[in-house]
């Protein structure tokens, strides 16, 4: 069901190495002392013949076995390269085209109203490539003419008022990275469902610096009743008519935009081109896409995709609705489900962690199953409702290793474990897991997804 | 010579738009009240006969002149959407395909040595958009297999030592966002050549989070000479055998960097895919790109890209060497030259400031040519050595304008005037320039780069 080839960077042949003849080509030849790696194991097969000649084709040194007054240059030194502006927007390398977002081929019936996934294992620091952020559709994606496209504000305002993308442009913006996560990431661990990689496991989560004007700015502008207006509906105008309550408390904050920038340029029709609200900690479904209307009310507006949808089924029978801000979570990107660690040694363990309750205070690292922990270092900057990357060391010892990850946010809250949230959540839940994930690495090196219970 | 139509989003005949007869069109249509905008100006021209019907086709109202009754709805608010992962790697919006990285025709002999300019005006916030990443040639750019890449460090330490990628990215990683910038940049106006946009005057900048190995980790392993190795030689694999010299002291402080990631994948083949050098607040020329080999010496290397380029002419006729740390700067990218306010009223004034010392303490911004200043706003995060946006309302009524902007770094270091910086430079350095810039906005809404003396 699920491609984990999509955590090396291989051009040729990804299925073979999945199978038991591909991975012993690759154990032997690390067992040869020629390679020791572990995200791009899966480089290792295609570039076989050429090992050899590595070092001499990178190297000015003498070639094998010839004349050593020869040297043995590689063309990309030699020769002339390419010119600049050959691509206006530029490209990844060709070496990395299996780095893609991935769909889940039979996790929904249509394609227009599905997900892709994001490469987390591929993955640095906090920023996603805007390429490869993850995609949520409810009824497909558009390229709206972005001339043509309005937002109008209306309900409990003096006036309804109708901006222009070019209204809205001229108005002071603000710029402030955000990570985004669907309310469902990590859904189908909640049946104990083994899903193979990072990236099916937690790849409904991206990071990017938003730029747009904050939405109390437009609520000003239309005289907007900030008294008795405690929330407002965001509509987007694909066919999905997705619309959500957003409460009008998060919006005085100033923290919710209209925005139109991710990543030093607009909008990727994917995530909404040319307009999204940007709703910080909030489940993703909140940030609705192609913005069209803002209406000011009073009390939430139960709308399909809060009152049956993205709700939380509690061991007592009941729905619990309205569950939107992602609590602290955690994951071990490297080394994570699929890939292959080919020899004992030093690793650099890497991951992410995030809260929609603000920033990260610190992340813990387990490679025993959670019996021993080690503080990890953050990168920085740490910023509030944003990704954080962290790292920490570690030697492996060849022996069955069970890898986990453990953040507590600035409120202090620690991410539970499957048993700390099965407690009170249940085992019938779809959205909002934010459990500790285990990663077992086995004495082959082979990392699967293990849960813990 | 240069495209100054890279500022807006046009997709149809930007040409005539820069014609008197395209911009009295546009400019006819903003007096009727029906558009008011900036940066996107050009969009204006192409809409034109469309705008009568825009709010109908974006919002569920009635169609024109028709049955009330009968909602005109657009294709997107009816129809299904395209499907997720229609593209394993994104692409921006067709209506964006005019924001592109631009190469100046003629400013250099052949296209492989050469350099292409962001687009710093259509940019938001401080990342760059790696598709959008200024480049700068010195004999083309390669896409260099990662898996035959090598890193030698040599010289003075214990043993020469030769690195694969993969042995690279198994260390302890850091991630770090940075600006980079040619130190050529803005180069032209030396010669008070008005070179028309921002794109052109300081579009040899970007930013990223990179992520990489210290290099002095590097230099720990292969048991370098700390003490009596006082500088090392970077060298790159291309055919301009691009070397430089890096202090050992600024590698010590470990915010030298050997960079595979960027914006959270791996750097793009134009940028030094599989490996670059990242010294950050030190010109673009010493990130050397295609890193393969780093020697441990004693002195400075005198190479020629140090000894007869990128030096400075200074007034008493010697050349000043080694003068790499990128000074303190900022520059208003909205409005600029080459974009056209169409209307009176309220901007949103727009920039980046940055400093190879530090951190930005604080812009100020100027529309009298410098009589006054303001303070203006700074976005998060201000980091050390990244770019840093700034935003600053300002109303204009209508006159000639002057818009300028003055960064202050934390070492209390204030951006000069051409009058300040050339009292010690003189007039015939190619390099270094960090003046302020001033943009004059005509009556006409037009603006110009202007020098004042």
């Amino acid at each position: 069901m699920h491609d984990s080839m999509s955590s090396g960077r291989i051009r040729k042949a990804p299925e073979s190495f999945l199978k038991p003849d591909g991975i012993r080509t690759v154990m032997a030849e690390a067992k040869q002392g020629r390679r020791h790696f572990i995200r791009n194991a899966f480089a290792a097969a295609a570039a076989g013949a050429a090992g050899a000649h590595a070092l001499a084709q990178s190297n000015p040194v003498p070639a094998e076995g010839g004349d050593p007054n020869i040297l043995n240059l590689p063309e990309h030194t030699t020769g002339l390269g390419q010119s600049v502006a050959t691509d206006g927007y530029g490209k990844p390398s060709k070496y990395e085209s299996n780095v893609q977002r991935r769909q889940s081929p039979g996790l929904t019936q249509t394609t227009q109203a599905s997900v892709s996934f994001a490469p987390l294992q591929s993955l640095f620091g906090i920023v996603t490539p805007s390429g490869l952020h993850f995609e949520r559709h409810h009824q497909g994606w558009w390229d709206i003419d972005p001339s043509k496209h309005r937002l109008m504000v209306n309900g409990m305002v003096k006036a309804a008022k109708v901006f222009t993308m070019d209204e809205i442009m001229r108005l002071p913006s603000v710029s402030r990275f955000h990570f985004i996560e669907c309310g469902a990431n990590t859904g189908m661990e909640w049946g104990n469902v083994a899903v193979p990689t990072v990236q099916y496991t937690h790849g409904m989560l991206s990071c990017s610096e938003f730029t747009g004007v904050p939405l109390i700015t437009l609520l000003e502008l239309a005289g907007a009743d900030l008294k008795n207006g405690k929330f407002v509906l965001a509509e987007g105008a694909d066919g999905s008519s997705m619309t959500r309550t957003i409460p009008m408390d998060l919006i005085k904050s100033g923290e919710v935009l209209v925005a139109y920038g991710q990543n030093g340029e607009m909008l990727r029709p994917e995530q909404g081109y040319p307009l999204r609200l940007v709703v910080p900690g909030v489940q993703g479904v909140s940030w609705v896409k192609y913005l069209r209307r803002i209406e000011v009310g009073d009390m939430p507006y139960a709308a399909k995709d809060e009152a049956i949808h993205y709700v939380d089924l509690m061991p007592n029978g009941l729905h619990r609705q309205y569950s939107s801000i992602q609590e602290c979570k955690s994951v071990v990107t490297t080394p994570s489900g699929g890939q292959v660690l080919l020899d004992k040694g030093f690793y650099n363990v890497s991951g992410l962690a995030w809260s929609g309750r603000g920033k990260i205070r610190h992340v813990d690292v387990s490679v025993d199953g959670g019996r021993n922990w080690r503080r990890a270092r953050l990168e920085s900057p740490v910023l509030s409702k944003a990704l954080t990357r962290f790292n920490i060391d570690w030697v492996w010892d060849g022996k069955p290793a069970i890898i986990q990850s453990r953040a507590t946010d600035e409120t202090g809250y620690v991410q539970p474990t499957y048993k700390q949230l099965r407690a009170v959540r249940g085992t019938r839940s779809i959205y909002h897991n934010n459990a500790i994930q285990s990663w077992l690495v086995q004495e082959s090196g082979e990392v699967k997804n293990v849960q813990l219970s």
